[in-house]
């Protein structure tokens, strides 16, 4: 293929690096040409030139700039997207792990506000029922994450998970149900819409 | 502890079995007390009777009703969840694995709008850029999720997914951008606030 990837980040210079490497024709492209010249000739196969050359030459596309300069970007950008494979990897991610874009609240953080004085914890959200007693997946028990805002609230409920026989993972504040809820609609997407059953469950995997 | 379990779900049911097995007292809690009392009969340790009556009894108490009826029902209990800790396992999960509260658009839906006429695909936003060339973790390939409304667009980045040596994970539609962008905030926060470190990657795992 050919393969535009605009912005010269490590995100985009990786990427470009290795789908040249699989024999694409990868340009990159950047504000600043002269920048996205001296990327390409570390790289066989790779050219550089302006954001635009670089979009006008990918059948697909790499967004590969700061979340906040993405829109900015693509208007830039203009007709020479049309029509074009376009991959948005960016994170619109704010202050404190917030989504800046879109995600208001969660259903956690409306229960909480309902119900006043409770030490509300988000978790298990993410597990099938079917799931419950089988909680090791390929040799390793699966995540359950949870968040809230009380420490010991959560020691509880992270006990409760160590008894149910899934690994707790801790995932900061109640508002992070805004991340977790997400996740569960995730695994339902995958589960029951594309063919992966329910037999299956996230875990965070180390190295 | 003592837990009090509202709701007669199969979610509810088994986490309570699980949870009386482990020596803790619970009590189930249903709007007909005569079921969640038939639901204890069957499990040694454990008592049934009103939502009212099991969120007294309960230190910790789980809310497993439908995720419609739950603010209601939080609302109903009122101050017997005053200092209790209040698990919410609840997902508010409209038409189409959409989420129902919170969550009205992402970033990579904004962006198609922006760039007219390209085929938007949300991918590789979950993977950190040290990542890119390791892409194998515990001996599995990691996920990289997918999104997108064209089928051929997302045809080629699932092989462009392929040769970065990742295990590409279609996703749905566009809009399911709305659960991959919190899934990349969920690393960040596991990976930079608590403690996991950059090196783990995320895996639908099978059984």
């Amino acid at each position: 293929m050919q393969i535009g990837i605009i912005g010269a980040g490590k995100m985009g210079g990786t990427l470009g690096k290795l789908w040249a490497a699989k024999g694409h024709a990868v340009m990159f492209g950047s504000r600043d040409p002269a920048k996205a010249k001296a990327q390409a000739a570390e790289i066989p196969g790779a050219s550089g030139g302006s954001i635009s050359e670089a979009a006008a030459f990918g059948q697909v596309v790499l967004l590969g700039v700061p979340w906040r300069a993405a829109i900015e970007t693509v208007t830039h950008i203009g007709a020479a997207l049309n029509g074009k494979t376009l991959i948005d990897m960016t994170n619109p991610t704010g202050d404190g792990m917030t989504l800046a874009i879109g995600h208001t609240t969660s259903q956690a953080e409306e229960i909480a506000t309902a119900a006043a004085g409770a030490k509300v914890v988000k978790a298990f959200n993410g597990i099938h029922f079917s799931l419950l007693e089988k909680p090791v997946f390929s040799g390793f028990k699966a995540d359950v994450y949870y968040c809230g805002d009380d420490a010991e609230a959560k020691a509880l409920v992270a006990q409760l998970i160590v008894d149910t026989g899934f690994e707790p993972v801790e995932a900061g504040p109640l508002r992070n149900a805004r991340l977790l809820e997400p996740l569960a609609n995730l695994w339902m997407q995958l589960a029951f819409l594309n063919g992966h059953g329910t037999d299956v469950a996230f875990k965070l995997l180390p190295r």
